[in-house]
């Protein structure tokens, strides 16, 4: 049975629910930073996924890409699955800005995070579920 | 017409072309890093080309994937589109280790690189070409 990774819990709030994945936000408010967490159990590399979860999986990360471009409008997205921390297989899609706090480097492993306040997170969670359509999900931590 | 991006061309090794994207191996001999260019002039999100290629594009980075899994048993792949410097469309994939100088950090922005010798690069690129059955690229710089 699937269950998502602690770490990724502790550190995103719920957004809900894409086809295959599960669609969450990172706690860091210096970056629009969504994750989408393939619902497969035991996977850690993308190879690992079936042609159709895969098929499928392009189409939510384009889809969720598309969806934070016209809403925060940034200079580039960034795309990235890593996983060396979360070998859980999890992609990000972050919204860059050329004047961000990291920028022109990668956003993972820069030690720069703040917090959202409940209210501000739980307001770009419904701009973000109703964007992109998506039926929240709630989760006990 | 598509033209490969000037800083990825100095800084990489041509493999080969795959059905979609133009291979490279980046001229840093610290990580097996492969680097995969849609050849479609103009995109730099994965959301702007079509679905037909986004289909493709994610079975070429799982194949490529796989074998470098295969070759070189990292603990970790990291898989990322940043664009941040060159926005030109560009995948990597690079085999991680635990006792990698970045880890467990990313690749990008670390500031390290150790270019291959011809031999060991010509060496690194024909190992490649064969297990991913490409055709090489020869291309002036």
């Amino acid at each position: 049975m699937f269950q998502l990774d602690r770490r990724l819990l502790n550190d995103t709030i719920p957004v809900g629910r894409l086809g295959l994945s599960r669609l969450l936000l990172m706690n860091n408010r210096l970056w629009p930073w969504l994750i989408l967490v393939p619902e497969r159990p035991g996977v850690t590399e993308l190879y690992q996924l079936s042609p159709a979860d895969r098929a499928c999986l392009i189409e939510e990360l384009a889809v969720v890409a598309a969806h934070m471009a016209a809403l925060f409008s940034p200079d580039k997205l960034n795309l990235g699955a890593l996983g060396n921390l979360v070998p859980q297989l999890h992609l990000h899609v972050i919204a860059r800005w050329r004047d961000d706090p990291a920028w022109p480097g990668p956003v993972w492993g820069c030690g720069r995070s703040e917090s959202y306040a409940d209210s501000e997170a739980q307001a770009l969670v419904t701009r973000l579920g109703e964007a992109l359509g998506v039926t929240v999900t709630k989760e006990t931590k």
